[in-house]
């Protein structure tokens, strides 16, 4: 079976009449969106959704699925959304898609997070996904410099064609390639006092459950926060 | 006289043969870029500058001042910059004009930096002067709603024909009324770790002189780092 669908259709099953939704981005994302949107469509599923991309934007409202801006809404009752990376203590990568700022105001509004992702997403430590780094296009040079002056293997993200991936703010993502993140905290907060960077794909303390997909079914497991 | 265009020309003195120097923007670089702009034409100086702003680039360019690019230099000399305001322990506030983001790339890069202002920029704690609050598009009512709860006052800054003032790099701008900070550096990194902030206009542990204008003549401070 296919996982990614079993998860975003596993996850679709803790939307509750009345709420406010995050709507994440990527592939795994996709079949959540996809699975509200038959709830909203077959059952009458009376919900709001909030979304993290222009994609998820364009699938959600072909669907559907009454959407609201992030500036409209007072709270988020959950968001739900794929990870690309999550350690045992329940930390995350995010951003392989290029959402992961939007990703991140959103869940940051958000009562709860639900990550729905297959096993081969379960690591013991964060690194081995590169971690995405979104920065201004001033200066985008420098920060480079910076992180490959510190070992830190970055690329600066590029379209199949060649050119340099934009975000949906325009800017620039520099993927750093850390094999074992020791301290994502610290990371973190190194990251966020750096002028130029926008946001990083680090998603720290945030997730509240998680929907992993395996070849025996979905399993659920919760975090405490 | 005129007191900015006082440090302005007094901070020129400072640049020497050969330097690669960062240009500050706003109502007091402007004149510093002018009395450059001077000695490159006058007596020869073969300086390289590197702008902070569409149009300090334009100033400097209209000078025959030779630039480069942010990311086409591997260190800069010295860069001198106005500023809004300047605690009695030489901490600042810069934004007044938009342009802090790019302007604290280029300070960061500088073995030395130079503000130059009047006295009345100079004050025992920061925080009359509104601080600036660079933002992306996304979620930024979400941040204006986080600092009025917290009794931040802020403010969206607005062109004078009403419409929201965009930066060089396309975000928003939110003014934050604090009257008094007493602890820059616990805020500074409160704001760098807000999901959205792109960057805010504390300068921290950065100047290394300060040129003051008073009506008896400008005043060289130096700042032990």
């Amino acid at each position: 079976m296919n996982l990614k669908k079993m998860v975003g259709y596993k996850a679709a099953e803790f939307v509750e009449e009345g709420m406010t939704v995050g709507l994440g981005t990527g592939s795994t994302a996709y079949y959540m969106v996809e699975a509200i949107g038959k709830r909203v469509n077959e059952e009458g599923l009376n919900i709001v959704g909030v979304t993290t991309s222009h994609r998820t934007t364009e699938q959600a409202s072909e669907l559907g699925i009454p959407l609201k801006n992030i500036d409209e809404v007072d709270h988020i009752d959950v968001t739900i959304d794929g990870a690309d990376e999550i350690s045992d203590d329940f930390q995350g990568i995010k951003g392989g898609g290029g959402a992961h700022l939007f990703e991140k105001v959103v869940a940051n509004l958000s009562k709860e997070v639900i990550w729905i992702v297959d096993e081969s997403k379960l690591v013991s430590k964060l690194g081995v996904f590169p971690l995405p780094v979104e920065v201004v296009e001033f200066g985008k040079g420098q920060l480079f410099r910076l992180f490959y002056d510190k070992g830190m293997k970055p690329q600066f993200r590029k379209k199949d064609n060649g050119e340099d991936y934009l975000t949906d703010s325009g800017n620039y993502i520099i993927d750093l390639q850390l094999d074992r993140i020791e301290n994502p905290h610290e990371l973190a907060q190194w990251l966020d006092s750096l002028t130029g960077v926008v946001e990083h794909g680090l998603f720290l303390d945030t997730v509240t459950k998680v929907i992993v997909g395996t070849e025996e079914g979905p399993v659920v497991k919760e975090v405490e926060r």
